[in-house]
């Protein structure tokens, strides 16, 4: 089988620099002891993050929190940026004796009703916390209690960008002011916004991308009204669209505030800056808070990224394919269109959900798993080895199976 | 050191079962191949879960959803119970075009506003539903959102139980009363309550206890009001009660419609009836969903378990703990009260929080992990190994900690 999928943008399988990780012996006890990380961290465990998150920190960004999986990640996360938020309308003055009381019994003051800016079309996973900001499909959303949180429009552009680059700039626009109209109009509402989550590629909810301007200036609007800007590269981070970060081709050495992971990461967790950090412990906290086993296969899949130069083989194997599906969409003008990608993180239209599916079973069929999202996209996801030569293998099983729905 | 804590109330260390099932190499590819569980499970793993979980699992239920951890299981738990709820609601038609439109924007009727019931001095979780339901601390809770959600009265009882179960009694009926007439307010709110979640003993609250007839009489009401309930047995569950699971203290063949697990369980989950599964695929859903190699790890934990009579080692253990606190407290009438427990879950209230912190340290400079819950509260979370002569060796040098602060 040739996965282009790889465990939903997660990682491959048996690679030689992992299995012969887990024979050393000295890397036992980190296996079978898992510890309360956040009471009791393994001796190591400061070097080891320092050998492998920290190595690989976003721009601006000095601190890092793990966590189990990626809601996790993203729930601590706006966690964080609720209590910077609290903490900087009181200033000085710690929380008062109505924020004490109040909040054990789940009213304001002591919970806020402070909301997150989340955008049409986003997925940051499905803990009620997340999901309120999830807006991907109904099947993660219907019956489960929510908040009532702003919804910005994503940026709904045309592809190729460079094609359509006015009428983009045009609809990205539209969207930052809504933006600014939301964080305004919640304010007013006594909802105040304390912060902006974005993904740098929207993934599940169809793989919609927009402009590093359009980052840019949504960040600076954040900065403007006081919301904390949250990136969450839980999908988009790890290699695959040819930098380790996806934010990264914004070209901007201030990109966020918060930056959460996880999947090819094999940790979950999140950057954040100095003053993102709770001002208490406990604060965020739970059991695990990650697992050190994880960390210790991220070292090395860090390792073999470096030595085998494995982000510029992601730049070059991902030309190879947007072009490849370029000329397909050409071929297929009914069937395919609004073909898109960065590095090997690519994604073409199909006519209508009921054909995509079906070509997803005859490419499986034929040895190629590949996955779909939002509405009628099929998504590739590859792992990092995915070189030249298998997206030529790749587009000659796929114009196969196309051949068959001319 | 002698460990009485075991990070918080999850796993001991370096047991040698699991140190050589690491150097089995047909274990290896568990480890280095995480799969996204939902929909690419490994070939082996319903098998590994009938050898595991499903060899485990309370009576009345059949089915078993893994997680990667506590806050996850419960968040997921709660989503189940709400999607039972809204499809009982609805009967055999499916979501009206109403809900599937005003979901996707965090409205009614889609995003439903129901409600769950939980206690004073629960603890569930940190993520923005557990949380939601989490009443022990301040720190947790303080400048994060929330739903207003009913919170009912958790018994305060006095201890030994058996002293005062008149007065036990009429404070576990006076909570029951509290928990309907909350269930029918929060009705006529337009927040139905679709289910209950407690523990079977309140852990990072204070170690606070209920009788066996006070839970069944809580899930009848359940029952009777139409609501799920839910026994989060993330702390006490693994056998740390002389039981597996501290619920079947309550002698029910029909105990509850959910239990979540983590921490000793080594995976986080939950266990549900027939009943709780979603109608549909991709409704409790994430990438990982779990890890098969902890799951592998929990297969060689239970054969321990099992193998070593740890259960009954642990009745032993607990019966030798509880014992001795009650002579210490005799002992140090000023200084201690309120010993109790169940196996060796065993908790003793100090006379204030400045104190229990100085005993803490004091004991943890004599080589004894302990920790603390609740306002004043020290708690006994050993793992199941620890036997009848740890325990001596346990109270001989707490007595000389003790002898200190007279």
């Amino acid at each position: 089988m040739l996965d282009a999928s790889s465990t939903l943008s997660s990682s491959g399988y048996n690679h030689p620099a992992l299995l012969k990780l887990m024979t050393n012996p000295n890397n036992l006890s980190t296996f079978v002891n898992r510890p309360a990380l956040g009471i009791l961290p393994p001796e190591n465990f400061p070097d080891k993050l320092t050998e492998s998150l920290l190595s690989i920190a976003p721009s601006g960004m000095s601190r890092v929190q793990t966590m189990a999986c990626g809601s996790c990640s993203n729930e601590n996360a706006y966690k964080a940026m609720f209590i910077w938020y609290r903490n900087k309308e009181r200033g000085q003055s710690g929380p008062s004796a109505e924020d004490i009381s109040s909040c054990m019994v789940n009213q304001g003051p002591g919970c806020p009703d402070l909301s997150i800016l989340s955008f049409t079309g986003a997925f940051h996973g499905r803990t009620l916390g997340c999901l309120a900001t999830t807006h991907s499909k109904v099947i993660h959303k219907l019956d489960v209690p929510s908040f009532d949180w702003p919804i910005a429009p994503f940026p709904r552009l045309q592809y190729p960008l460079e094609e359509f680059s006015r009428e983009n700039a045009q609809e990205e626009a539209r969207c930052l002011e809504e933006v600014e109209d939301l964080i305004v109009k919640w304010r007013q509402k006594g909802k105040p916004v304390a912060g902006i989550v974005i993904e740098p590629i929207q993934a599940e909810g169809g793989d919609n991308h927009a402009s590093a301007d359009f980052f840019i200036r949504l960040r600076r609007i954040a900065a403007k009204h006081g919301c904390a800007f949250h990136v969450d590269e839980v999908q988009t981070g790890g290699g695959c669209t040819g930098k380790f970060w996806a934010h990264e081709h914004w070209g901007s050495d201030d990109p966020a505030d918060i930056v959460s992971f996880s999947k090819k990461l094999l940790t979950g967790g999140y950057y954040h800056k100095e003053a993102l950090q709770a001002d208490k412990p406990y604060r965020i906290f739970n059991t695990w808070m990650g697992d050190p086993s994880k960390n210790l296969f991220l070292c090395e899949v860090l390792n073999v990224i470096r030595r085998e130069n494995l982000l510029e083989e992601v730049a070059r194997s991902g030309k190879a394919l947007i072009n490849g599906l370029y000329e397909l969409q050409a071929q297929y003008p009914g069937l395919l269109s609004r073909a898109r990608g960065q590095g090997t993180f690519c994604a073409i239209d199909v006519r209508d959900d009921a054909t995509r599916d079906k070509i997803l079973v005859k490419t499986r069929d034929k040895g190629v798993i590949l996955g779909g999202c939002g509405d009628r996209s099929i998504r590739f996801r590859p792992a990092l080895v995915f070189k030249e030569y298998h997206v030529h293998l790749f587009l000659n099983i796929f114009n196969d199976v196309l051949t068959q729905f001319k």
